[in-house]
């Protein structure tokens, strides 16, 4: 179920469609998932997002599995049932190992785990930590 | 403001101290954070979560560093200041830089983006994505 | 599935078929969508909640499709998939355009991105947005 | 801060200080904390939930300790500072135990801990959980 | 649909299958969740998560119906539908009646609108309720 | 407290710096808000966000009262108290009465409770709330 139709790309505008083109593309495979499909409705932001996403998933400061794992915990932690199973799939094709996946679940339930804790006991937010006044970049 | 004491040195039972001991002793400084001076009121918890901390954090399939990277993304998610601070401020200590800190900061802000998306247009699955059958490592 | 069974009218006690009875004499419609009859085991929360949903989305000093529009908002913010469900039908039902359907997604979007930002970032409030100490009604 | 003023009773309209005189009734005190204050600018909501209250927390098929306890175990959830302190203190007020508050902590990080676990896994829920098709009050 | 294996007997690791034995054991039931098939890859987790489960749920100064209340409003809040069916599953075991499931689904209710309230209010916190220089214990 | 520093007018890069400017001349204010400055450290994300603020936030099928209103509700849900402090603001500047705002929070409270509601429900979706398989703009 969706609150929108799947557009096929017979059902795609031209503007969509050229979306669907450019992410066969720069994935090498025929197949263009749901979540663009049911984006495609509005193509103006269908394209501002992959173009978001290519550009901010790409290797740079981080590595692109990295970021995956990271996509993850967000959508772990967001409860969006869609990207946690894109994602993960994501992560896998990037070369994450089942050891890998077993530590990075490891760690989101952990944070998890301490988040409740500190939220519940309200713990004050230690002076140290604080970044407000330092300089720019230091 | 908290929902508890913080305990001090003085005020906390043996055994916490000894966790708090043990604190100061791994990390190699007299500071003890807030967290676990709030959590110190069931030391026996209080020896479990920093046990887990420990062995969860250290480097294994993932490196310290990442495994701070999941956690901000996780507290950032979850809505928990004190941890945001503690974890950020953890990050920076195992090394994150700047640029490392912006694009960790992109890639939470587009996968809030895109969970929000995927969410309110309830896209389907992708049947391609499920693992629920293949065999067990594969 | 569901936590519980969904009431059939033959297995509603009175109070809860009389509820039904006025869900279908207000929307001019013979459908009870099943959120109702999940909430029919209990009578008389149904009867309060079914009073909340009529009183507060009537029109007042913001109009119906105004309001169904922040349910959907909040609906995606908590990830209650039925809810989405039901409320974007509701807002197409009070004449949603897809226009304003492609409008209500983006909000929510970049909504849900600068909530991560300012989050991760632990912005502190400005003291301009404060409202503590003004007057009643300025 | 907050996004509206706080109402002293010279401040708030007459329905409203009815209000806060049946909460210091209720409560035989003469305290009237922020959240009822931050609400009077709508004497009718104000009115409304802490009728809602009032009858929801009240002693019945569970023990007005239990409903606290489960209400700090939400309000933690959906990181409502203001909630956990309030509704803390109310549960201590009604009688609970630091060895209680502490398995009541331990509860809430257990679950937040299996949900995150359980929502990364995706893991399907069985089929003997359903209950759709029980006959009502079975 | 779930982003991992969920294990049989067959397919699991020795370590993995005597958690399963050990679950069977202590529920005197044959039957093993997908919960704990989806956590069996990672054998070492899935011993600390059952372990950590059965002491933390136990009776002790809260009651084991108590607990699985307070993990069904957790679960609840965090929007985790597999332990949403769980743990009502287990409440219900544990000798929830009708009308106290009834009462736990007023009080999550009237919790989320009033955590709603105060947070777009961002009521600040009354002073009263702080105890963080409080002695321990008191 | 941030995470990063704020930073001001001769702390910013250039690439800031004339983003501030224009903050400052299309909202005709000398006013920079902490937002935009704990966002600075990466002037590529600050204009990339100033600009879908921007184009997101004007006039369209939905007029820019409306846009603020489920600006609010979303950061609301996500607690996001910077974010419900800067757009509640931001909805009073752009005419929001008090009794919008009133009707604004009665929605809000009540989407969380019968969010909070259907979640512990699981009530399934009906069949009709389907729109997968309808045509394109229908």
């Amino acid at each position: 179920m969706a609150t929108v139709p799947l557009l096929s790309d017979a059902e795609a505008s031209p503007e969509a469609r050229a979306v669907f083109d450019d992410i066969r593309a720069v994935r090498g495979t025929d197949y263009v998932n749901n979540f663009w499909r049911s984006l495609a409705a509005d193509p103006e932001q269908l394209a501002e997002v992959w173009d978001a996403v290519r550009a901010t998933m790409a290797a740079g400061a981080l590595d692109p599995l990295t970021k995956e794992l990271i996509y993850v915990a967000v959508s772990t932690s967001n409860g969006c049932g869609y990207c946690i199973h894109s994602h993960t799939a994501a992560a896998r094709a990037k070369g994450m190992t089942e050891a890998q996946h077993a530590e990075l679940l490891r760690v989101i339930a952990l944070a998890a785990r301490t988040n409740a804790l500190a939220t519940a006991l309200q713990t004050p937010v230690d002076a140290g930590f604080d970044r407000t006044g330092t300089e720019a970049g230091s």
